[in-house]
């Protein structure tokens, strides 16, 4: 017997897997982040790649714009490998307006980032008040940007958009101490940030494990921390890290953690306290600053100082998380210590040398000639007691919930505050944990994407103290070989939800296609963006050349 | 008042954080996966570059070992990128002899792998049944060399090392069908799997998602089931993978998944059977054969013919698993398919219907020209009755104890097995999950290196019914992107424990600094291993170039 069996269509209509997303369910010229007002027009229009210009009116001389029109015109806003389309009568000028004057530092601190981006079937006109929101203005036209697989040829939508970012804040946390990052792996994430219109690189630059900052005053402090002579950033390392993330509108906000995790400052002798185990033996290993020794702030001032001069933004993190976890080996069990607090009329209370060392290191940063903001991770407010111009740095809380209860908390006492609880993007779980409930190593189980940190009962002054968020990824696991593909895209979800306005991104499911557009523009851009829904693929994969030994 | 502050020294006595291995614990000249039995010698011997050579015999024109010879005296014995030590009158000659002939083809089913390698001051000298000893021993051989930091020059360990494989099938099931992999990443993990001795690439070909390869026969399966055009296998990708393989001794199996997992084959008209929800509406996603039609049965046989001539190993992978997950929708809810039962005699028994499927499966491998031995997951031997002939293939059990269980029931009834389940690497935890305990996903919930499938109460028979392990990727959130670096060096764990004795890779601990050593020296080769312990370091890290977009 034989039957007919019905030819079966494979139609959108057809329910996927599982309720999972269909592989090749994308946007068309969709904007990530998702600007504040964009109205898209009913006509694309074809891009021919030699028949497109760029005039930067009166900034033709500003190297901001310049290296942006050679980034975008060369690199960015036809990614594919497609034989392009050329030649023929079209013309289509891009018109850029800036306001202010060409900056010659990084963005400071709050500086507009705002633009307005209007495009015709005729031009593109971009006005903006700095040189960051031609950047941002920049980078969402590349977006509007597509390949057309029918026709084969590039289009470009049509669309008026406002924009400007919700938080003045918005950043990565890289950790280079538990493992060292490569300046060229550095740059790369700063250009996928600048893609994703973020705009602070918080360098935690050393930690216990090892000290790859070059003092040029205490060279003894690298000499003898750094991992090896090859594990180190020089002077001149970090002026281009910081030169590269300028031209793309970030700032680098540098971290000295301060008195603890301080193992790897081994090379300042009378740095550290001694440290005992349970029966006073001196094998733990020294991961506290000793206050007791007036030099050690001496020289804290001093290294503080060369940092100013190395780092120019005006936020100086310093630190302050988890000195209890040191507190019993370091200084509890220390006699010295010990007869200090005697000395000092502290009893028994730890906190109140805690204390001590931080009025100490704010008087520092007081002194600074070249003035710092100091921020701080949450326990100085949990512990301590901040310093009033502090930014408050929050990481702790297992949920979303505890979060914000923290934020309201802290604002309350009318500190600023910078969220990284939600987005440590380091604790891996398998999923789409951007987007779905996946119970991992806390703090930030998942879902980074329905973080709010604004969300709590409070006043709008309370709101305003909430800078912005930084999506951290420590590196005890992540190396040059991994911190790109674990980033991104998971880092890309705290990104909208730090620019965008909140009523428009509240369902991962609507974000999706344009996080999948995303994701295959910087892919063919030549960026390692990994797989973070389900099965999907993109027009132009990533690939990967063979294997060749690196250079001498 | 001024302290007097001993200098702290930073020694190895002192303990490191948390227990954690120091970042530079690494063993000098280790081999892994850990050879059957090493002795070293007590010197070391400077190694000069340009003085090496290398004899192959009688074998001189033998392409596997002149590949072979490339590969390592020109990159692999000397990844480093430091100056090199040349000139001089020393000479040091690497003497291969291989007993068997030159092989046309990739390594079949059992060949040996066995080697004898003895270093000394003067010379290397390879015994081998095969080539693929030859390779084996070879590799072993660039393990003994090391990079001594202080000196600044190669050394190599001077040893005598017996060494087979403990298993002999080790390999590394990918998946091209939920998200494509390309050639330069394929042989990438090719390169990395010779690296570790692993000797099978388990190739997932095709899945409900997908359907990149390329019948010629049946060019509609592609044409209509692949993402794209771009997404898609020819033949001679196909043979060029098999060669690639082939001069690194490892062999490829293909898998073709029935009759579940077949959405993608919906370029056949007919193939597949209609799926109902529960309102008897046809929404949901046609995934399994219709084995009513006897013509999809004369198309297999067509198909699988074409197959083995494109794939020579003489292992087919035919799938099997998780039938049941669409039996509801696709045939129970089907009524043309309970009409057939009906006619057939099997009542409502869907399990009857599958058995009918199964059956007319292994009378067409039977009649195969090409004679193949299949391969099943495990449902098949749970549900169906396979094929006396069928090798079964374990991937369920949450724990290892539930793994082992299975091993010894299926072998007790006298199929061979092999297992996956103790290495479903697609399944990420944050933590050293090649080592500890790590809830997570389950099968294989982590502890990698602590699996050791013929851990059951059973007799030497079945015992040696157990082929090996095969380490799973599975696609779902695994593409170009980060395919590497989530592979290794997680399945170095697994690769150890398939090749070295049982009793001499008991303790993770005691694996480690040959492991670090394997990653830095795989790192320094320029590939992506990530970190899989705790803060680290290598002596020479991993780099990334700049981006640059994908060529034409």
């Amino acid at each position: 017997m034989r039957l007919i069996v019905l030819s079966l269509l494979f139609t959108s209509t057809l329910a996927w897997f599982y309720g999972r997303d269909e592989p090749d369910r994308w946007s068309v010229g969709g904007v990530w982040p998702l600007p504040q007002k964009i109205i898209y027009g009913s006509k694309n229009r074809t891009l021919t790649y030699d028949k497109i210009g760029i005039d930067l009116g009166d900034k033709k001389d500003c190297d901001v714009l310049l290296a942006m029109a050679d980034n975008y015109m060369n690199k960015w806003l036809f990614p594919y490998p497609v034989e392009m389309k050329t030649g023929g009568t079209e013309d289509f000028i891009i018109t850029v307006t800036v306001k202010e004057e060409c900056p010659g530092g990084p963005p400071v601190h709050g500086a507009s980032e705002e633009y307005l981006l209007r495009v015709s079937v005729s031009e593109a006109v971009i006005n903006a008040q700095t040189v960051w929101g031609a950047l941002r203005a920049m980078e969402t036209l590349s977006h509007l940007v597509f390949y057309d697989q029918k026709s084969q040829e590039y289009q470009i939508r049509t669309a008026e958009i406002f924009d400007k970012p919700r938080f003045p804040v918005r950043g990565i946390m890289i950790d280079s101490s538990r493992h060292f990052l490569s300046l060229n792996v550095i740059k790369r994430q700063l250009e996928i940030m600048s893609m994703n219109k973020l705009n602070v690189l918080h360098w935690h630059l050393v930690d216990s494990e090892s000290f790859p900052y070059t003092s040029q005053k205490f060279p003894e402090l690298h000499g003898v921390g750094a991992y090896s002579p090859r594990h180190v950033y020089s002077r001149e390392d970090i002026s281009e890290v910081i030169a590269f993330a300028r031209l793309r509108g970030i700032r680098v906000i540098p971290e000295f953690d301060l008195p603890g995790h301080t193992s790897s400052w081994k090379g300042r002798k009378g740095f550290l306290t001694e440290c005992f185990d349970e029966k006073g033996e001196e094998t733990f290993l020294p991961n506290l600053v000793d206050p007791m020794n007036d030099a050690n702030f001496d020289f804290l001032a001093e290294f503080l100082e060369e940092v100013t001069e190395t780092f120019p933004d005006q936020f100086l993190h310093l630190g302050g998380d988890e000195v209890s976890d040191y507190i019993v080996e370091c200084w509890v069990r220390n006699k010295k210590i010990r007869k200090f607090m005697d000395e000092k009329g502290f009893g028994n209370n730890t906190v109140l040398l805690e204390n001590y060392f931080f009025e100490k290191l704010f008087s520092i940063v007081e002194k600074l000639k070249l003035k710092r903001k100091p921020i701080f991770w949450q326990e100085v407010f949990d512990n301590n007691i901040p310093d009033p111009n502090s930014i408050i740095h929050i990481w702790k809380g297992n949920t979303h919930e505890e979060i914000y209860e923290q934020v309201k908390n802290i604002t309350s006492k009318n500190f600023p505050v910078i969220v990284s609880a939600c987005w440590y993007l380091n604790y891996i779980k398998y999923g789409a944990d951007w987007r779905d409930e996946i119970r991992g190593t806390a703090p930030s189980n998942s879902r980074y994407y329905y973080c709010d940190p604004t969300s709590f009962n409070g006043t709008d002054t309370q709101k305003n103290l909430v800078l912005g968020g930084i999506a951290a990824i420590w590196g005890e696991l992540v190396d040059n070989t991994n911190i790109e593909a674990r980033l991104w895209p998971r880092a890309s979800a705290a990104a909208e939800r730090l620019w965008s306005p909140a009523e428009k991104t509240q369902k991962a499911e609507d974000a999706w296609p344009r996080m999948h557009e995303l994701r295959c523009r910087l892919v063919s851009r030549g960026y390692r963006i990994q797989p973070n829904n389900n099965p999907d693929y993109c027009p132009f994969e990533f690939d990967e050349p063979p294997a060749t030994k690196s250079e001498l």
